[in-house]
């Protein structure tokens, strides 16, 4: 983790206000958490040491879980849930725990499902938001996608505070991902320039991985399975064709865990290319001369390719152009490479086949696995508890397997990217055996 | 099927010679199919009464089956296999069943597997035949792909035979394509030209399931159940966003059998575009308008399309440029009409997705479905029985529930199509509920 | 096939009356079958030249599809459909053709679902029928079981009669098995009796397939798949010890179809037990001799036993005790053989292990796969047709990859077994090698 | 974590000697780790201050990963494998990377994998040692089960220690579970007492997940995935009946790890016993009641129980025995509570049906899933760098997502249970809302 450490004061969490009414969870089945329990969010004893020689505070992050005292009276409340960008594995699940945690634990009466991302917080949006019952929602996990719908983008902060105070929407479920989030945290900043008792938390979703301070986002290991079958795929046609070449684009804009643990999963995979580690396409030492000595020892190879990898490697680059999300448009890595091992190889003048595989959508529509859907039943219910006990502007979040709340501001702006000199890199290398000189 | 009906002349079967050594299958667990057991090509009443009527013979295939005297002795026997084109499931287990029946129930001693296709007869191959064992194949069945190795394309006549010769393989069973057995066909006719007791058997291989009087092919419902899934992928793709159009590029050639199935298999389908039923893109019955009014009522739309389909849409043609194996080149429609489709209505104003799903080399590289895996193991033993009868230069299929003997040059040259008149182009139009006039 | 034929009399569809109301169903999508279309019964050339030499009418059953005039005014129409006995995967596909296909098509306006089998239809059940509409059931294929419920046995006819006046229903689909569809036949003649214009349509249902004159029946292709699962599991159980058995229990109370094709899929079966061909247990051929002389040689082997097989090596009988749908209590075959197995081979005092694995629950619950998915579409959809015909006592099935109407007294009474001396059981022998004189 | 908290001191790994030769891993893609790194088995911070406050060491497990030198010179060495004790998804996975890692990283010229178990290290084993090549073990990860099979129970040690002297293993890893371990350490003592230079390394295989100091085991997550398959099965049973009740029993004698984490990913368990937390049967507040009252409700339900739940319930106990592990045989609960729920239900004379599923045998047999696939591959990276360093009597763990090295003396003996006080329990009762006064 290369990422600047936030200080103890940077993780504190926003409230609307003090704790008043005692919760309804039966105190039997329940271990209420202590305000103060609070997670490390340094595990190296070394860096501990440091800084408790230099008598700084550790950082650590609040953590998540039902309080015995919470902020709003579950009787009168309305809650409302949305989701937005990219569908991803478990978001019916997180939807459906929401919305069953508040009917069933917390009894709240009423929980709105606003459509199709923030255009349905949209004051002139043609869809109203779903009424949510307890059996709309009773099997939606066993569905892929999102019930709500979806969209990409930010709509005015004004309009969409004026919508939830038209619904008397009390607590926003933010489901989404990098700019979801920075959406979400403008929103709670503008309900506290109006100073309203409007709680804003975030569920941080991206099948990349790749949110900072959290160690895992739903549907990801869900996508690593689905990838590996993909690279299976491609490496059978590899093996049934001489000289045979399979090339799968796995999903990573920024960080390459989908493809480096896919690789490591599978076994199978020669070589794995990400964002985080330049590679050299041309030259005695580049890609395309170490993909010919493979074929030439071994008759097949399968080549996994992150969709940021090798973005330098165009001549004409995006200039920056941003998705309707604002996630910078990506040149496609795929086609790219395919085009280029098929003209060195052709330029070698012997029998090959190169067969490409991109298997995005297929895994992004695919129902949580069990891994994921426990996963997403423990942010779900961590959600609930901390806007019950309004917190505001914070994500809900994982660290060293404890669930916590994490303000959006850290959650977001910097990426967690795969760190070369960690262990699942190190294993990348020592399984793929790609050559050192290459990257 | 529109496909002039051959007459009982053309449905004979080459043979080497008289049977004359006993069957060393178990006449206990056996019984024998009787050289003259015939199975009719007509299914359909009238046409039956009405060929009587004119006086002339009913069209039959040959039955196959195990058959009580056998031309070739099995203790001096070598055979061997080879795999054609691109990969489909079922092939191994077709390898399997063919050397396991040849070693198990006739006692054969050796078994050759020539690698990558044809290109393993030639005498300059750089990769001598595998000798397949018992063991060798015990557990093949479950992987994907082939363990031979395949490759597209023809070989020299004259060198085939003189592999064949030096290898002392008496039957060689080849599974490909209409490409690859009209070069078994030659094959057959070089060997009988220099009059050899070599005896030539195809497995008809086509995932397409475009082969003419053939019921089905194998592999052609396990691609069937796999279509399904990426269908599925691309409705929860489009019910996930506003206006969204899940796009799916399914394998089809010349026949859209896999489009057609799939999508009444799934019942989510919206359109279904196929090679052998042309649909009009643009004007005001066009696809284009009948895919906006769709989405005009139900926000999402699922469209399916034969890669085949829609050749004439394109302004420059592939000049009949031909692959390896034979086969025109198709220009890509998928792309095409994810273009088209987002060029239309980009130009009316309104948020959208499109998004394409080519899962062709996922569908490929899958082992064999229960179904196949069962059709295989038929297949294998009508093809050891054949061989070892005597015959040649013919393939074994499937017609009306009974296994056949074909010549090969009555499954080659024209290809099975869809007829719209049909009870599953009904079905497609019932269930998709697509609008006539556009096609 | 050696149940006695049906005569052509016996093979006459029972209507309500003349169809005078012209069809909604699009001419221009949809090719109206004529009512004087039929499918023969017989399809081996020799039995139809001997029916012909003895003058005697073909025996051929009506075929489906839709008619250009139809019985019933759709306007007004009420339709409604009960789910009986066991789950069995497709169920709900066949609950969603048939209602989309009535609204959808027919442009019908209500249809009823009731609940929990025939109870549903009783005056005092406790849980009314669901009023079914398109979005109901726009989703319903992809869950496995059925929405409606269902359970066994009968209930009174005058009662049942009295529920369907209350409701107006006007054609009740009722998806059963053998016992159902007796129940079916009783209620048709009731309301016959009375002159009652209400239509009885049958869907068999019995994943066994053993249903009489019917070539395959839903959820039969997505069990075997399943039950593949099952065998390699215990092949892998079997294969990882030292003699080690795999023993599976299919579901087959009166006929081995599944444990047939599922052993012959797999490849990896070395005793397939069926009810159709008796086995001894004891004795110097024996199965449980065979058995150990199978471990002698590979030490590993894998052993399925349909559920009814064997039933006459249980000491005291089940004295004919019968469940509710009326099925003989069959007694349990698996943990009999599980315990002769493990008796025997502790006799030889060798190290060895028995793993007994009894899949049927997982398997009726699963979704229907690709083929039974379309499939169930297609018997929907004639249901559907027929009912609306104004077709009574009958139930739609497949013959010869045609949909037909055949009266429910003709699917009833006997059933359909492997025949030992066909195909699929020769196929069986060579795969398994099971010897010969065991069974 | 309720076990005793071992000493620095106990958390030593024993070693056969200096690292004096050179590791041959490239250093350029290898990071290596120091002797001297450790990872602290305490999280909580509140824990790791009181230990400094006492002036305790802090304990800490010795970090897996290579080492700079190592003990043996991989030129002349000889490796062992085996697996022991029941099937694992993973098995294959574990014994293809240790392989692979010895001959492609180590360069190690001879790897033996002895067969079913220690059975295969008696010097009277009628199966010698497989030869295991890079080729023999390329592919062996996508079949389940264990390539060299597998049994139960010890074997002399004196004899075993022959059999690797004889065969020149100078590094045995076994893959087994709290029995087989045991054994290993015994083995290694054993050799200590022969002051002999073998090293015993241990990679822990439980698919119930009990094992101590130790995050994860192998398997498990697999296990967990295809539970919730089952889970789904009774479900699907138990919506379709009339008071439908689906009972799965799960895998866990002694820790009910699999059961809670299935129960919280699927979200429709009702009831989920498992042996950590006792529950009454009878009685007002008992399982039975709050069963019928649920039925009451909801008119179905779903119990999960794991097998080694409510043994005190049986009035007649096992006395103690034990299989050929060393395991206590438990009597079989699962039959027990169907039939005491078949009673129960029986007396309220209501219709009801009760669906029982075992899955056991269909779960272990599976092949690793992604998460476990990778797992394996890093411990057996784990486990071969730490054999080559000659460190013995040891296994490799997880720790706080660091691989670490644990002496077998620590990781057998106590089990690892389900804490009732901790998330996962807390989550299982606010899922289920089971009653709490019932346990």
């Amino acid at each position: 983790m290369l990422n600047p450490i936030p200080s103890l004061e940077d993780l504190q969490i926003e409230t609307l206000g003090p704790c008043t009414v005692p919760s309804p969870l039966c105190p039997n089945t329940t271990s209420f958490v202590n305000e103060n329990s609070r997670v490390s969010l340094l595990t190296d004893s070394l860096a501990i040491e440091e800084y408790l020689a230099q008598g700084k505070p550790l950082p650590t992050f609040e953590q998540a879980g039902p309080r015995q005292n919470i902020f709003f009276d579950p009787k009168s409340l309305v809650c409302g849930i949305v989701t937005c960008g990219g569908i991803c594995p478990g978001l019916n699940n997180v939807i459906r725990t929401i919305t069953l945690t508040l009917y069933e634990n917390y009894r709240v009466r009423q929980v709105l499902g606003f459509r199709y991302g923030y255009a349905g917080l949209a004051p002139d949006s043609p869809f109203p938001p779903l009424f949510l019952s307890n059996t709309d929602v009773d099997n939606i996990q066993e569905a892929p996608g999102t019930i709500l719908g979806s969209s990409r983008g930010p709509q005015q902060l004004e309009a969409m505070v004026a919508t939830l105070q038209k619904h008397n929407v009390s607590i926003l479920f933010v489901i989404g991902g990098d700019g979801t989030l920075t959406g979400a945290a403008h929103l709670a900043a503008e309900i506290k320039r109006h100073n309203l008792p409007i709680s804003i938390i975030g569920v941080p979703k991206t099948i990349d991985n790749d949110i900072s301070w959290i160690s895992r986002s739903f549907g990801f290991t869900t996508a690593v399975e689905a990838a590996t079958n993909a690279i299976g795929a491609a490496h059978c046609e590899a093996k049934s064709a001489w000289n045979g070449v399979g090339l799968v684009k796995l999903m990573g804009r920024h960080s390459g865990f989908i493809a480096a643990h896919a690789s490591v999963a599978t076994g199978v995979v020669n070589f794995c290319l990400i964002p985080e580690v330049p590679f050299m396409l041309e030259g005695e030492q580049g890609f395309l001369k170490a993909l010919e000595a493979r074929l030439a020892r071994k008759r097949h190879a399968v080549v996994v390719v992150a969709e940021g990898a090798g973005q330098y490697l165009f001549e004409t680059s995006s200039n920056g152009e941003r998705d309707a999300s604002g996630n910078i448009k990506l040149l496609d890595i795929g086609p790219y490479l395919k085009d280029a091992i098929t003209k060195h190889l052709s330029s070698l003048n012997i029998d090959f086949t190169v067969k490409y595989i991109d298997p995005s959508y297929l895994i992004r529509s695919l129902p949580a696995g069990a891994v994921d859907a426990e996963f997403c039943m423990e942010l779900g219910l961590s959600a609930v508890h901390a806007g019950m006990a309004g917190k505001t502007n914070m994500a809900v979040g994982l660290w060293n397997q404890n669930f916590t709340h994490v303000p959006i501001s850290v959650v977001t702006g910097v990426r967690k990217q795969v760190n070369p000199r960690d262990m699942l890199w190190q294993t990348v290398m020592n399984t793929t055996r790609q050559p050192y000189a290459m990257i």
